[in-house]
């Protein structure tokens, strides 16, 4: 049997398998969810083993382990590393899943469930791909899986693991499918990543929660002051107004940015689908290049005082607020932490006291388009998807390609196989059926242009 | 035995009794209390009994109800008509009283319960003050009392009762404890009280939550927008820029603000209590000026995104915020809510959606300082504390004093014997039991010195 024929054949499996590994609750943000998290580890390393690697290994770290598991063939074959990570986004808000995240249902030939696109139903076509390649006796490279749990909380772990196995990690490329394609009649490969500073902001204005009647007007009330230092740091042109925050950014020529705006797009339908009347962002730069290739500045949540049913005048003694940056090539992650800490401790009134915790951060990346692994993934989408790939930069973050290119001097290929509407990250996440088993057909489709490529 | 004495003997009786009224969370902003609301009426209303009343009624209206008692000795004498509320803000949040809200407690000759001072301990002392001069055969005067259970939520039903009940609630003056003093060697009669306007917003960006790597940058953010939105609504002097906000603000005459800039009042021990380096508040007032004559604007709650443990990096669809204005003579809390309506909603930019619903609004009020009930409630905290008491503006609001003018034409006398620093509407509320009892006493003194000056 060959590899295509095995894959349709165990099409009914490769799903079943999916919906247990979307069974367990994985969320690394929530320490509730810990045994869930170790569990699913225990999964994939299961799903390796029973795929046919030589072994498989649950590597501890400081907080979630790693699985890890190889099948050397031949040490004269190139060796692809697959990166993927276990773990989920948190589900908030729950009630506005139209199905339970951790009970998922298929349904518009969708599989509905938390973490189907980002990651586990990415990551598992890659232990799929593998199984079929190794039913069918048709792995042409070497392989390693390095599939983390702490992804969506920053990969704090992670690089420590890499530094100290690199002999072990040692590859000629590493893959990973954590990113999007245009639609499923438009593949394309991702080549540039945005990188990530993500912070805690609190602001204490009174020792104690205070009666808004008798302090109000005389008193800072910190939920003020939090949106107040918030809005200062946009200008009217939407431009991020910490000092020094733009002086690295690498600024794209007028040929890159007029190619990268050539990518299939429709503002309409885009406006339409999110039912906004009007996009907003950056002067002087289109929604593509706002959402790819600039740094931006969002709230990811805000909090203080009654937020209950109903009415109640307090003047709170603190508010909250969780804020990210999107970084660009040229942007370092600690850098820009430190440049947001400083302006915002410097911007705060006397009224009131101002601490910001740095959560965790990423680098952004680019990955080369003249590598054979490149030629190689652009073969396999052609073959499978019947066109050649458009290359696309995307404004979502993957820390650990910058990691990985630092530490093991690895580049990486991004096929990613979820659309921009999976939802990933927001309640309703699916990921269509199509492009689980297209996702599958097309990896292995790369290793056998990248052996053939190598040769 | 004289009524000084019954108060003295029944301290422990008195103290009970509203312990046990402290017991049931009577929170009428959150539906799950609904059945502890009703039966803290029908405890008033026995208490109202016991304490000797000719009949006494719940009264019901289209939210909670309405306690009514009174007792007629003489038509010829005057009547006093005692208002107050049964009903309690909410405990939010919890983990920040050192011991249950709704579990009093006595520390420190305090008692410590959500409504300890607002309003049951307050409203509590009139209903022991009543007993205590039945029980001596000292009432001078007739007296009704009209207690309501939704004064936290904007007091929506009282309105219609008393218009319907105009000839019943006949009488020469109301008084009400739901105010506080200086402190306890200086006791302050309030003359002045702010209104209010009390709004809920929703700002509503995308359709969904989204990624905030794959649309942030292009989308707009409603946090921020929202933050953009409540920042602006502010100068850099604090004054409020909401068009028309200040056009009917009755500006006090440099005398009478001097007269209140007389008040005894520590700026430092006022920021040492709070924790904070600097007050903060409109330009051009002192903070006495700014909490009690000048209107404010507060955020009171604002949500949205992610607010749970570690990181989620998403571009949340809907943004919200609770907002009060603090209003002051002059200002209408309608055309308020109308003018805050018409400007937020007229700032919002069009890549969003605004909703503005009021919640519930109050009149400001100034109480004459001319008539014979201030005179008796003059000469009865003087003969009480032994010291004449100084008049007030408190900044908060008792929407009803507005209301009993207009439609009952009556004055509000306001013996407060709270303290600012009882935690009301904030974790800890407490009550002294000095209050309490010295409360007690004064208001029986009142009703001597009010039927005496009628004579």
């Amino acid at each position: 049997m060959n590899t295509h024929n095995y894959i349709e054949q165990n099409k009914q499996k490769f799903l079943d398998e999916l919906l247990d590994l979307l069974r367990i609750p994985s969320v690394s943000a929530d320490s509730k969810f810990k045994n869930d998290v170790l569990k699913t580890a225990e999964f994939i390393k299961s799903s390796l083993e029973q795929a046919g690697v030589d072994k498989a290994e649950i590597c501890e770290t400081a907080g979630f382990p790693i699985v890890y598991g190889e099948k050397i063939i031949d040490k004269n074959l190139p060796t692809v590393l697959v990166y993927g990570h276990y773990d989920v986004q948190p589900a908030d808000p729950y009630e506005l899943w139209d199905s339970p995240p951790f009970e998922p249902v298929i349904k518009n030939d969708k599989i509905y469930a938390r973490g189907a696109c980002d990651d586990k139903g990415q990551m598992y076509m890659h232990v799929k791909a593998f199984e079929s390649m190794m039913a069918t006796n048709s792995l042409t490279c070497n392989v390693k899986f390095m599939v983390e749990g702490e992804e969506e909380v920053g990969s704090d772990n992670l690089g420590i693991f890499v530094k100290e196995n690199k002999e072990k990690l040692a590859a000629d490329i590493i893959l990973i499918s954590d990113t999007s394609m245009i639609d499923n009649n438009t593949p394309s490969l991702t080549v540039g990543l945005r990188g990530l500073s993500y912070l805690q902001v609190e602001v204490t204005g009174p020792n104690r929660d205070l009666h808004s009647g008798v302090y109000g007007g005389a008193v800072a009330n910190p939920i003020n002051v939090l949106c107040e230092m918030i809005a200062s740091l946009k200008d009217e042109n939407n431009h991020i107004t910490i000092p020094g925050f733009y002086d690295k950014v690498e600024e794209l020529t007028k040929e890159e940015r007029e190619a990268l705006n050539k990518a299939p797009f429709d503002l309409e339908e885009y406006k339409k689908d999110l039912d906004i009347e009007e996009t907003s962002g950056e002067k002087g730069y289109t929604t593509l290049e706002r959402a790819g290739i600039r740094p931006t500045l969002d709230v990811n949540g805000i909090w203080g005082g009654y937020t209950g049913e109903g009415a109640k005048t307090v003047l709170p003694s603190k508010a909250y607020a969780k804020i990210s940056m999107r970084l660009v090539p040229g942007q370092k992650s600690h850098e820009i932490t430190e440049l947001f800490t400083k302006h915002f401790t410097s911007i705060a009134p006397k009224s009131v006291k101002v601490k910001v915790t740095p959560h965790h951060g990423g680098e952004p990346a680019v990955t080369p388009t003249d590598s054979v692994a490149y030629a190689a993934a652009s073969a396999a989408y052609e073959e499978a998807f019947g066109k050649a790939p458009i290359p696309t930069r995307d404004g979502g973050s993957i820390p650990i390609v910058s990691l990985f290119k630092d530490e093991l001097k690895l580049n990486t290929v991004l096929m990613g196989f979820g659309l921009d509407s999976d939802a990933i990250h927001s309640p309703n996440e699916h990921y269509g059926l199509f492009n689980y088993m297209k996702g599958i057909e097309t990896i292995t489709l790369f290793y056998k242009h990248f052996a053939e490529m190598n040769k």
